[in-house]
């Protein structure tokens, strides 16, 4: 048992004693209460009894056998806190980080729209703010606040934590004030809540996207391999589907098979465990349609059944998984105060027009989706050592400082097929647009700059000649287009458009011992994917990339390698092994070819 | 003449006087003045004011011949009153009715997310609620407000009123805090105000919908059927389509006949007045594209002219329709609790993949727009004596007591046929689902249960086999679908569907004396049509069911039986008259086949 | 140079300082800091600070040589501001017109919902009003404070100004408190923000619209020819697209050769200059994606070169230019407070249903499409002398007085042909609406009069028996439709519809030495076509009106004419030159025919 401690959910009693505890979304308006987290976890009333609740309840069950760990708080970082004391403190921490206000307002560009600021208690709050490089330090100043708030619990917890008991708490990667990997520094292992849209969301063809529930196979593999990033070790789900997702008008119970499936995925990109929320379904309350693995009869019925069928390959399985590493043909470059930036100023448009706020999203899941396709296995970065990559792809980094980016030139130098995509390297760490031809500092490395860059529904492309990509007829450029100009990069694919026409859309050239490849656009999952075959011609995984089967593949301790053969679709298929291996749960020898049922998945090992 | 009282417009010096007068629809955020019944009706200088007036008015007038009523306040319930007395008044009545907070504590499950009361002042405000059930007992307060209002003021005027004259109000069913039968039971007669989109929105192929304006032409008889259900009587229709309805932007005039066929549908149906809003379109203010009788220029013209054919009519036929009692094949159960429950958790999802907060009326008239095109009549029931009725359809019942359902039961076991729709007898009257296997205390009788449930888009239905359904090819089930599992019953029709398609999307089973039969869906149009022909073979006002002309029947006081045939289309049709009629305006004798103008009605009687 | 005061930009420590200049939008509600314009300009304390920094800015500079004019502020009129003292002004205002709250009452129909007042103070504030007579007066109101602003900083100005330098202020014409020809009125020249969209927005056969960015060939025309109509001169635009308008996510820099396009159409209907915002794109800050004449590297690139070419243009064409003009077919009765009560109560219905808010801008915009596209060109006019023009169009008139209306029928009597739209003529100028049949003052001259009217989609119009009007199959009347009585007018155009087909869609009739042609409608493309097609059979430029290429045509100061010949497609065009002409810029002597390439403008003028 994990035992979880209940500060997200403020009891009336302390409402009506503290009112000035409630969360401010908008300066000096605070949340009405009825809901949970709408508190201001700063605010010293708060902690005091949060303090209290803590040591209470960890110190009377730390010791009982059951309790394996402690998971504080639950999906942490909902609001953005605009009570008085906590912008009094953003402005603290600016005088700290800037030190005096003609530095903020060279760096924050104040002169515009006569913002410069004389003091420092001149800074006008966030409400009103539509100065970007405000708005990316608010959020990372907003998203430290998490970070220390959880660091804060658990330095609680171990006080009383016995050492074979880790410290851990559930997040919710889409949380406005999560920044996972701050938050998890001062843990003893990531957890992740990850859900999906199940039924035909898991088919194989399906193109899907982030937007809540994420849907299309390869988004539960990007949340997974997120999931892993936060550490780059295994995790803990502490939260999937059990029978559906909220809200209550949202009811997709999965299809047969599809809890085996899903549960073997999120174990083969390093899960440790696989939580279902929740037991059973409530029967009152705001969640009472979020369904758990009992129905509101409490009487198991198909759900249990389908999960109880994972929990008897689990068993066969025995620890043959533990220690496990999965693999990985490509790294991304995963960048929050990017996804910052493009929330408050989008780069692209979405479906009526409007500011595309999840951008930043849009444009990664476009290059992941393509590996995906092509058979090849991911890792999130934040940074670190990339030479243990083959390819890495930096898409949509617009907020990035010199280092990250000489970095990135430097693994292409040493030998790495680097692979930009749309807008990175075009702002610095405040935000602030750089004021030299585009890639920036990669510009020179990459052999091209562009200086212009447009809107478009979808442009088609089509191989440049001599181009190694082998283009179907829907491969296309989405959303955006840059003007790629070739100062040395060979073009790739070009824009079959009287305007456009001019500029190529993929180019690539030599680089050191390494290669920059540049994709000046979102591209749409015909092209994205024929990118990633080229570049990643042979998966690690050994096995061909074939719709609907797919295939991942990990390291085990004992030097063994494992397959997870997934057919993501409703109807049997057959995939070609190309190993002699030994069906992990049955034993079986397996050579030649496997045919997997609908929502089928196979184990696999060396043997 | 019927005499109203002026309560729902505030004037400005009162406002000006007592500004805490001012409805707050979020807790304390006071509505701007500018409207009309942005009032707090509760507030005691509001009703010494409201009451000095009633007084003055109805005194003044009460003995003049012509007055032969009175209309106490318009459409009340507009607004949920979130005044602080408004709702320290709801928590000393949740004490009354629960006790102790640990009964409320207990019956709103309010565990769950650490909700639990101590004491009762510390219930937070319903602006950040997000418990359901404390929800339905808001809704419920607030009605009771209302009609605690129209009772205060019918009181008042019955002081002054003469023995032969009436006192009602005009009900807008949509109101959020309107309960008919509770407003209506303080009062002497029942007024609803009927709007619909006239011109192809009464065409009989029009699917339609009760979103404003009420469109499909049994959408007109769904309303009238309302308001017949509030007192189970006649009542008036105070307010209908003269020319258009607000607001600016929606003007569609009716077709030429469309108003004698809405004036005969409405007497039909039990109306025993129909008054348009209103005699000459306003010059000013609000409501200046409100169509009247008379247009702008106040001089009589096509409307009039339509309007004045209807009078001639009704004068033509006297006082022949005086106690006229519509017939009904069907009743629907109807409940307040179930719409507001989905009000606020909606199972349905719109198209956007919103909630769906119209969930309610979409099952609801699912199922009545089958009934209407098979031909058959319906009534509407909160409850009382279902005997009468040889069908009784509860569709969408979702918050029921145990002797509700217990009684839907008895009255198939006693031979009725008892037709199930989705999410009837999921929760009890508190809104807390059952624990036990759906649908909970009727799933013994229905045969059946359910443990999933689903949404979906659209899923092909067709007959199973041996099945006496006449499904067409657009059968179909929407947006959601139970997973019945039958222990008992028949299915009556299947899903097309690789999962679906384990599950039936109809079933009947016998019980008792009677029928129990399950619609785990909400029928499309076909669907619901084949499920009433079958359970309506015959209806009972003697004619076949053939679009585009559709008839009713009523009993009239001296035991002749009265037919009004419509001819809901741009076409002249024709309709065989099953027996020796004669028409009530003309007097001519009707046998054989009658045909009809477009967009025509004639009015028989047995001979 | 023109040099600019910086009033509409709050200085964080004035915003500190006075807090209570913050703009109210809503009674009582301060905006947030942290934009611009955010500010009440009407508080004595922005007024003395605003004062003395034109004062002090002003006076150092108005002496250098470089300075050739002045524009104060920047596109005022941003807000309708709510703030206390505002509002007691706007009561004053009312009550120095009105005299006394009865005549108030009476002229706003306040009786209606007992809104009558008996006391100037018992006027409820605008942000809960609903009545359309109120917030007509509120809008005019608002939009004399802009005025008075403007007016009161050019009075500043002027204290400074040389004789040789001009005053004038940028327009942003869609602003909500904008009355251009008020705020003009104090101005040495006015100057207009004349955005557009970019690429296929301009192709000749884009429908278009006039929403943000305005799109369609024609809606460049049309705001440039309301640009000359604020004070029937020239003007100057101050801000057109350098590479792409603002948000983020909308980048649609032009084709090449758009600019030399636009900057000829500008200067060719009286534009004396061209500027773009602006020279460079920004780093930092809310317009950071407002794209300008340098990218964010700052280096030269396509867009400096394309404008670069335009100004080589000008250049060869010198001095050649100036009393340049515009030639007229047609002129356009616009009233911003028809457009203004079209806002608050319109017409039309958007594609969801709702109000669409620009109904004004769709109506006017129907007919303005239709002249352009019949090669003819066109004058806004707001009142004045309409003898000069063959042909005036009044559509949307909503609000006028009785001497307007009765001006028009005078044109026509005279001898002009006056065109009548939608809605004129149907309020009067405290928009009461007139209670005669519509058209009102203008029926009889009209030989018509309507009492209906509808909304519709769109329905097929078909020319009337000996029409002469041409009517392609794609002619159709759209989104409203008003029931046409002829009483002396002849149909030219009738509706193909059971029911709306008794009604014309458009009559004539001979009135005096003229005529008044009345559309009942707002017209498809095509239909508008062929009205002005039959109305100016011989458009003044002497050119055919031939698709994708447009002229306009000119006087110039020594007599000679000039004509713009613009190609607006991306494929190379040929049109007859009906006159011997001379290119502008090269000399070279033009006849007979002449090709345009790609998105090409050539300028002749007569020898």
């Amino acid at each position: 048992m994990v035992l979880g401690t209940p500060t997200y959910a403020v009891p009336p009693w302390l409402q009506r004693k503290v009112p000035e505890i409630a969360a401010e979304t908008a300066t000096g308006r605070r949340m009405p209460w009825g809901a949970r987290q709408e508190v201001d976890f700063n605010h010293p009333a708060y902690l005091f009894h949060a303090e209290r609740v803590i040591r209470r309840v960890v110190s009377r069950y730390a010791s009982h056998p059951a309790v394996v760990g402690y998971q504080v708080d639950n999906e942490p970082g909902l609001y953005l806190l605009h009570n008085g004391h906590v912008f009094a403190r953003f402005v603290e921490e600016l005088r700290a980080e800037y030190g005096d206000v003609d530095t903020l307002n060279d760096r924050w560009g104040l002169t515009h729209w006569s913002h410069r600021l004389a003091r420092w208690d001149e800074l006008w709050p966030p409400d009103g703010n539509l100065v970007p490089q405000y708005d990316l330090a608010w959020r990372r100043f907003q998203a430290r606040l998490t970070a220390e708030f959880i660091g804060w619990q658990a330095g609680i917890v171990r006080e009383y934590a016995r050492t074979d008991q880790f410290v851990t708490t559930c997040i919710d990667y889409a949380r406005p004030a999560m920044d996972d990997e701050a938050v998890a520094a001062g843990l003893d292992i990531a957890s992740a809540n990850i859900y999906y849209a199940a039924q035909d969301g898991l088919a194989a063809g399906t193109e899907g996207s982030l937007d809540w529930p994420p849907s299309g196979t390869w988004s539960l593999y990007y949340n997974a391999d997120r999931a892993w990033s936060t550490r780059q070790a295994p995790y803990l789900v502490t939260e999937t589907n059990a029978t559906s997702v909220g809200p209550a008008w949202l009811n997709q119970p999965g299809y047969d098979g599809q809890w085996r499936q899903v549960g073997w995925a999120l174990a083969a990109r390093g899960a440790r465990s696989v939580q279902y929320w929740h037991w059973h379904t409530l029967h009152h309350g705001p969640e009472a349609y979020w369904g758990g693995i009992l129905p509101h009869s409490l009487v198991p019925g198909r759900v249990y059944e389908q999960v109880a069928a994972l929990g008897r390959d689990l068993a066969a399985a025995g620890d043959a998984l533990d220690g496990l590493r999965p693999d990985a043909d490509v790294a991304f470059v995963h960048s929050l105060p990017s996804k910052w930036a493009f929330e408050f100023a989008p780069p692209l448009s979405g479906v009526d027009g409007g500011p595309d706020r999840a951008a930043y999203e849009r444009i990664t899941s476009a290059s992941y989706r393509g590996w995906w396709a092509a058979g090849a296995q991911a890792r999130f970065v934040h940074g670190g050592d990339l030479s243990a990559y083959p390819v890495v792809v930096a898409a949509g980094l617009y907020v990035a400082d010199d280092a990250t980016l000489d970095k990135l030139r430097d693994y292409a130098v040493a030998g790495g097929h680097l692979v930009l995509g749309p807008r990175t390297g075009y702002a610095d760490s405040d935000g602030r647009i750089r004021a030299v031809a585009a890639p920036g500092r990669l510009a020179e490395a990459a052999g091209l700059t562009y200086d212009e860059y447009a809107n478009v529904a979808a442009l088609p492309v089509r191989a440049a000649e001599g181009s190694p990509l082998a283009l179907p007829p829907d491969a296309a450029g989405r959303a955006w287009v840059e003007g790629l100009r070739c100062a040395g990069a060979t073009p790739l694919a070009v824009y079959d458009h009287p305007h456009y026409g001019r500029w190529p859309a993929v180019t690539t050239v030599a680089c050191g011992a390494g290669r920059i490849t540049y994709v000046g656009t979102v591209p749409s999952p015909a092209l994205a994917e024929a990118v990633a075959r080229w570049a990643t011609p042979a998966p690690v995984s050994g096995f061909p990339a074939t719709d609907p089967v797919h295939v991942t593949s990990a390291g085990l301790a004992d030097g063994r390698r494992a397959w997870f053969l997934h057919n993501w679709s409703a109807s049997a298929a057959t995939v070609p092994v190309p190993f002699d291996a030994v069906d992990l749960l049955t034993g079986e020898p397996i050579s030649g070819e496997l045919e997997l049922g609908e929502w089928d998945v196979r184990v696999l090992t060396s043997r």
